[in-house]
Parts: C-alpha cells; structure tokens; sequence
C-alpha cells in the first residue's frame, strides 16, 4: 500500500509517500511545496494543488492522508491554512481518494508514543522508522512523512483486527 | 461583460450571474447550492466546486466575484468557511478567472449606499437595480448577486476614470 501523507501550510506544504509492505515501511518520495508569500492567494492555493496534482501522478499513491488543522493563536493564519486545505480536499476528492485526517496529537502518539513529542523528536522517529540516512527537513516534510506513517499504522492496525 | 458573484457558505453558497452591458444591468441566471450537512467536509467542497463549475461552462461569465470572508463568532464556521473558499478560489484560478473580493461591507455600500444595510435592504436594491419581477430568495442568492453589481460598479467606475 502507497501512502500520500501531506501537512498543509500557507507559506509551505510538505507532502511524502511512503510504502507499506506488511510491517515493512520505506520511503517513496518527499518534498516541500513553496507556495510564496504572494497577497494573492489564489496563486499560492494553485501553487499547492498543482504539487500535489504532480506527486500523485508521478507516484500514484493508494490512499492519502492530510493533518487536521489545530487551532491557530493567529486567526488569520488559521483561516488562510483553511483556504489552502480547502483547495487540496478538492483537488484530492476529484482524483478519486477519500481522505483520512489526524490531530497533530494522533501524529505524535503514532510516532513517538506520547503527544508531548517536539518536531525533532517526531523527525527523529520518522528518520529511524523509514530507515533513512538523514534527518528529512524542513519539519514540513518531517510532518507530512509523520502523517503518512500515522495512518499506516491506524490501516496496520485496522486489518490486524479484521476490520478492513 | 458577463459577471459571476458568489457568496460562499459552509452548507449553502450563493451564485449569481449578471451582465453588465454600459449602464444597464440585468440578471442572466442565480441559484443557491445546497452543500448539504454532511460531516464529510470534502464532499460539501466538491460540491460548492461542481456546481460553480457548471454555471461557468453553461453561463460563460467574463469575471468573477467573491465575497470576502468576515470574521465570525464562531471560529469553527469560519474555518469550514474558508476550505470551501479555498476550493472555489482553486476552481476559479484553474478556469483562468483573476478572483475580485469584496468585503460584505463594501458591497452594503455599493448597493445601498451605507454599511449599515440588512440583509433585506440588499435584497429589496439587487431586485430593484437588476429590474426583477420577485424578490431573489434566499439570501445566499441575493448576496451573490449583490457582489456582482458591487463588480460592476466597481469595474465600471475605473472604466469611467480610465483606469481599465
């Protein structure tokens, strides 16, 4: 199974693909999107959409996975987040995916087993878990690879008890 | 010139569509999109996408409208607010449509002639100023079609100043 696990941003969106072998996990491809700091945000919107247009149809993933949004101090940030969520629920129902979305806590109890876990620590887990030789940067990439793992586990654990 | 507005909203988004021909006005076509309640939000986005889709490839409009997001009360609102923003701003951006956004504020203002109108004074304006026969129901519709003048005005007041 190909998971394609992306953690939405405004100014970056980082997205990775990883393969999940029965218990085996590897990583296919990761990146960050840069969106710009353009005012126009339907130019940065696009600019996310399109990437990930591209990584699916490079790499076609099985399922995809977003990281639910958690609330903002900044409500203006928040809501332009929202905006580029928006855009990328769109562009990833219309390619045919239903779309599994997990807090920022589940990420990091999925990885690192408490939901206390720093970025680094997450990265340092994601980098052991994919057996990669360096830490993945920016934490955009980390973050998204995090996901992706997260929901390999939660499918993982689904089918161990024969529910899917 | 052929003028989409639309008022987005998290279970209802507006449209209208009026054309904009020297000083006169008049509606070519409006409608309210039921977004439906579901839980799963990708599903109410595709289908404030689809429906905006279709009026656009039957209804040809020049330009389009948005009404710009307003603080709400309720931050959850505004957040499932925004992803469907988000989603049409995609749409919109992938057709090849710059986005106009108008604030509901400037919009009173542009078609009443105060900020501090209701909701039924638009409507009542956007019936008279369009030439209709009923008032146009709901809201959501009355809304959309009150941003598209406030684009006309508005595109036509820097034609008048040679602006554009």
């Amino acid at each position: 199974m190909r998971i394609l696990g992306i953690d939405p941003g405004s100014t970056v969106t980082g997205f990775g693909i990883i393969d999940h072998d029965g218990g085996r996990l590897s990583m296919v491809i990761a990146g960050a999107l840069k969106l710009g700091r353009s005012a126009d945000l339907a130019v940065r919107i696009r600019a996310a959409a399109d990437g990930i247009q591209g990584a699916i149809r490079e790499h076609s993933p099985d399922e995809v996975c977003l990281e639910r949004i958690f609330q903002h101090a900044n409500v203006h940030s928040a809501l332009v987040l929202a905006h580029v969520r928006g855009a990328l629920m769109l562009e990833l129902a219309r390619s045919g995916f239903e779309i599994s979305e997990y807090t920022a806590l589940q990420v990091k109890k999925a990885i690192v087993g408490h939901g206390q876990a720093d970025k680094d620590q997450v990265r340092s887990m994601v980098k052991r878990l994919l057996g990669l030789d360096q830490l993945p940067r920016p934490h955009d990439v980390s973050d998204a690879l995090a996901v992706a793992i997260c929901h390999a586990h939660s499918s993982a654990s689904l089918k161990a008890w024969g529910m899917a």
